[in-house]
C-alpha cells in the first residue's frame, strides 16, 4: 500500500554536475505514474531500480527539452525489453507531431500502442482513473502551454468492524447495506444499527499534486488543496524574483506561499536554477513560510504513509 | 599540442547503471570534435570541464537512438548557452528530417547556423579540414546506414635546423626553399646544402579512427591503417559472436584483430552488451589478439603523446 515518489531530476534547464533535469516517478502500490521525462530519466529509472515495464502512465506537464528530451531514449527502452501492453502519454496538445515524429523515425520494433491525451483545460479536470485511483490535469501558467497533475486515492469503501459483525450476527445483505453508507434496520423494525456505529473509512485517502514550471496564480491553492505531498517548482530564489517573474517561474517562497494557501501536508521544491550549486537558500526562505518543506535531490525518495482508521 | 580522447559513453543500447550511451570528444589542441551523442552526453561534457562551446563539429556515425538521443539536449544547452559560431554535424543523410524538426519544435533562441554535411561515401573521403587538421568519413557495416571517422593532424611543415642556419648563414629565401623540401645551391654552384641536412619534420601527425557500431569487414583495416589511436565498438565477447553477427556487431576479438591488421598504436574498445555488468572479458579477449588494448570507461581520457623530432 506505498505511495512514493521518486525523485529522478531536480535541475532547471542547465546541465549542472550531479543534477538532472525534471522527472519523477510516483509509484502507487506499483503502479508508476512518471511525471516529466527530463534527459537521463530511463538511467534514474535504472539507478532507482524501479521498472520501465510498470510505467503504464507517463504526464508531461509542458514541451521545453529539460521536460521531454528523456522521453524517445525511454520509450526505445520500452520497446527493446519488449514491452507490449499500451502506455499513455498526458501531455499538451503540442505533442502530437513530437510523437509522430518519434513514431515515424524511431518505432521498428514498437510493438505497444501509445495514446497522447491531449490537456487543454482550463480549470482541474479528471483525465484517467481506476477503481482506486484517480489522475487530474490543471493549467499553469509559464511561458508556453503547461499543465500540473493531481494524483489521489478515491475514497475507500467502508469497512465493518469484524467485532460488531459477530456482536449483531449481521447477513451479508445487512453488510453490503452498511457499505454503502446505510443504516441497518433489523426486520422486527425494533432496532436500528446507526451506520456509524460500525461502518469505518479503512484508510485516509492520499494525494500528491504536481506544480512544474509557472508562476504563481490565485487558483492554484484551491486547486492543490489538502493534498499530502505538493511538489512545486522553485527555480530562484528571492534575490531573484524579478527573473522568476520575468521567466514565469517561482520562487521558493512562493512555493511554500502555495502549500502554507493550500494547506498541504508537506512540500517538495526542486527545479533549481544552474546558478546555484548550493541550494540550502532555497530551503531556508521556503521553511519560513511553510516548514514542512523539503529540497528534492536526484534518487531521493518521499513516503506518504498510509493512515489506517478503525470505528 | 595535445591530443585527447574523452571517454562520454561506452553503453550500447539499454541503460546500465553508471555507463551512459555512446558519445565521446576528441580535443585537437583545444579543437573539440564530437563523436556520436547517446543520451547524457550533455551531462558528461559537463562533468568532465569541456566546454560545450569549443565544439564545432559534431560526427554522428548513424541513426540508433543510442547514439543520438543526446543531440537535441546539446543544441538547447548550446543555444541556452548564447552561441553564436556555426555549427558543422556530420551525418547520414537521414539526418536532415531530424534537423529540421528540432529546428522547427525547439530552436526558440537559437542563434547560432547548424549545418548538416550528408554522409554517402563508399570509401574513405576527405569531409573537413582546417590549416593543421583533416577528417575522413567512411562507410561501416551496420543494420542501417553508418559511418566511421578520422581526424588526424596534418604532416607538418618542415622546421629548418637552427644550428645549421647560422652555420651555413642562410638567406630568408633559402630558408624558405628547404622548408618546400628543396636542396639548397649557393650561388657559386659550387656548393649543395642537401635537404635532408638541414630541415627535418618537427613532429609525428597523430591520427584517430572511431569505428561505430559495425560488423567486420575487408577494407576496414586498410581505412584505418596505422592510426596512432583506434576505437572500435566490442558489444560481445566471443561466446556471443552468433549473436554479434546477427546484429551486424564485433566481438572483442574481432575489434582486435582489426586494430592488430591495421597496426594501429593503441586500441581502445566500448559499447559493451548490457548483459555484462564486468566488462573483464572483453580486455581479456582483446588483448590476446592485441595487447595495447585499453576498456573505454566512463569519463577516461586517452593522451596521444607528441613525439618531436629532429634533424
Amino acid at each position: 500500500m506505498n505511495f512514493t515518489l521518486n525523485i529522478l531530476g531536480t535541475a532547471s534547464a542547465l546541465p549542472v554536475l550531479n543534477r538532472f533535469p525534471s522527472a519523477q516517478v510516483l509509484d502507487v502500490r506499483g503502479r508508476l505514474f512518471l511525471i516529466d521525462c527530463g534527459e537521463g530519466a530511463q538511467m534514474q529509472i535504472r539507478k532507482m531500480r524501479l521498472s520501465y515495464l510498470r510505467i503504464d502512465n507517463i504526464c508531461l506537464s509542458h514541451l521545453h527539452g529539460d521536460h521531454i528530451f528523456g522521453l524517445f531514449g525511454l520509450l526505445s527502452t520500452m520497446a527493446m525489453l519488449g514491452r507490449t501492453s499500451h502506455l499513455n502519454i498526458f501531455a499538451p496538445k503540442g505533442f502530437a507531431p513530437i510523437l509522430k515524429f518519434y513514431l515515424s523515425n524511431f518505432a521498428d520494433g514498437l510493438r505497444f500502442s501509445i495514446e497522447h491525451h491531449p490537456l487543454s483545460m482550463r480549470e482541474p479536470e479528471t483525465v484517467w482513473s481506476s477503481r482506486s485511483l484517480e489522475m487530474l490535469a490543471f493549467p499553469l501558467n509559464h511561458r508556453i502551454d503547461s499543465y500540473g497533475f493531481l494524483i489521489r486515492e478515491k475514497m475507500p469503501m467502508p469497512n465493518v468492524d469484524k467485532a460488531a459483525i459477530a456482536r449483531y450476527d449481521l447477513t451479508v445483505a445487512e453488510i453490503a447495506a452498511l457499505k454503502r453508507g446505510e443504516d441497518v434496520v433489523r426486520q422486527a423494525g425494533d432496532e436500528v444499527i446507526p451506520n456509524a456505529e460500525v461502518a469505518y473509512r479503512p484508510y485516509v485517502p492520499r494525494s500528491y499534486a504536481y506544480c512544474s514550471d509557472t508562476a504563481p496564480f490565485p487558483e492554484l491553492p484551491e486547486w492543490v488543496k489538502g493534498v499530502s505531498l505538493l511538489y512545486h517548482e522553485a527555480t530562484f530564489p528571492e534575490e531573484l524574483a524579478s527573473m522568476a517573474e520575468k521567466t514565469f517561474h517561482s520562487t521558493a517562497r512562493q512555493a511554500a506561499e502555495c502549500a502554507a494557501a493550500a494547506g498541504v501536508g508537506r512540500l517538495v521544491i526542486g527545479h533549481y536554477s544552474s546558478r546555484y550549486a548550493d541550494t540550502a537558500i532555497f530551503l531556508q526562505e521556503a521553511s519560513e513560510v511553510f516548514p514542512k518543506t523539503e529540497l528534492a535531490r536526484e534518487c531521493m525518495t518521499v513516503e506518504v504513509p498510509l493512515v489506517k482508521l478503525t470505528v
